[in-house]
């Protein structure tokens, strides 16, 4: 059985025996001739995959009422993969949502790492630097990449820790987010066990 | 007499009676025949005013030790019109700032407002909002310009809260702000009030 998240870059595939991504730009999905089922944020590439019938798309599945309207499939798929816990979702955009005994109780929507570095570049140039990933988030920087990359992670970390909840993180960049949020449990494939969660016959 | 603090943007003058802006595009500084004490963060503008001598570079004056070496001297400036506080300076960028008993203690930079809107709208044309000042940060969000007003805002104010000091909010944006910091005290001309204490004979 195959499973793919559709996010706004990358095709993310999980066979039996492994997971590998895809480009969206380059990546022909009619070249798969097995079963998919997939979730898409992608709406471009949520229209072509409707003429494909081996494309199942299992966000159908979803009781869409427990969410918003407007919120990403791939994270409410991530909520469904727990009963309790903040998710921190670490992709081209982050997104973190809180769930209290089975129960959403909102999210928020931050940029992520290539986004967020793009941002301070194009204010200046002097402020043109890699987020510092080991910087000690508990004292005020006396030097700008320290400056930048607090201003980026810590204000997420101090707004994600007031929650005093278990977290999870998932997504591209989980494994260097793991790096500040140090307590955080690595789920790289959160969102598809929410997906298994609602195929029917599994 | 004449006091200007040059920015990426604009030329922001403080005379006796007012204080006004002009943009560093279009504006001509010899059209000024007075002295104008200034400093400057934009090193276009500053290579050009060293040829006018009329213009005085009153960043010399400082003591930049107590501070870091590439810190933006308008930073220094706000600085030394406080003892104690931290200062949020909401301009293109926002700068946060924290002073204790008359040392610097170090600070931290942020987007600000127009480059924040820009990032989220272009990773998706779904995070394309306004950001919503009059949001309820108590609450997590259940709609997508809420959550990337929360992302925002909520992230920062939870940062600049934790440090349980006198807020002092300046800067173009600074009324926007004080929205969301409702105990901050707003001071316009706060880096004005730092370069006037270093003119000599005043």
């Amino acid at each position: 059985m195959l499973l793919c998240d559709i996010g706004n870059t990358s095709y993310h595939f999980l066979s039996e025996y492994d997971d590998f991504k895809k480009d969206v730009k380059s990546f022909d999905a009619s070249e798969i001739k097995h079963n998919v089922y997939y979730i898409s944020v992608n709406k471009r590439v949520d229209a072509s995959l409707n003429k494909l019938p081996n494309w199942i798309d299992i966000s159908i599945q979803l009781d869409k009422t427990k969410y918003y309207e407007t919120m990403g499939v791939d994270r409410m798929m991530a909520l469904e993969a727990i009963e309790h816990g903040i998710i921190i979702d670490a992709g081209s955009a982050i997104t973190v949502d809180v769930k209290k005994d089975g129960v959403f109780e909102g999210g928020f929507i931050y940029p992520g790492v290539k986004a967020m570095s793009e941002t301070y570049k194009n204010i200046s140039s002097a402020l043109d630097y890699e987020f510092n990933f080991d910087v000690d988030l508990k004292k005020l920087p006396k030097n700008s990449q320290d400056a930048i990359t607090y201003g980026y992670l810590k204000t997420l970390y101090c707004e994600v820790m007031s929650h005093k909840m278990d977290i999870i993180l998932t997504g591209g960049d989980a494994k260097k987010f793991s790096k500040i949020f140090k307590a955080a449990r690595v789920d790289e494939h959160l969102v598809f066990k929410g997906m298994k969660k609602l195929i029917p016959q599994l």
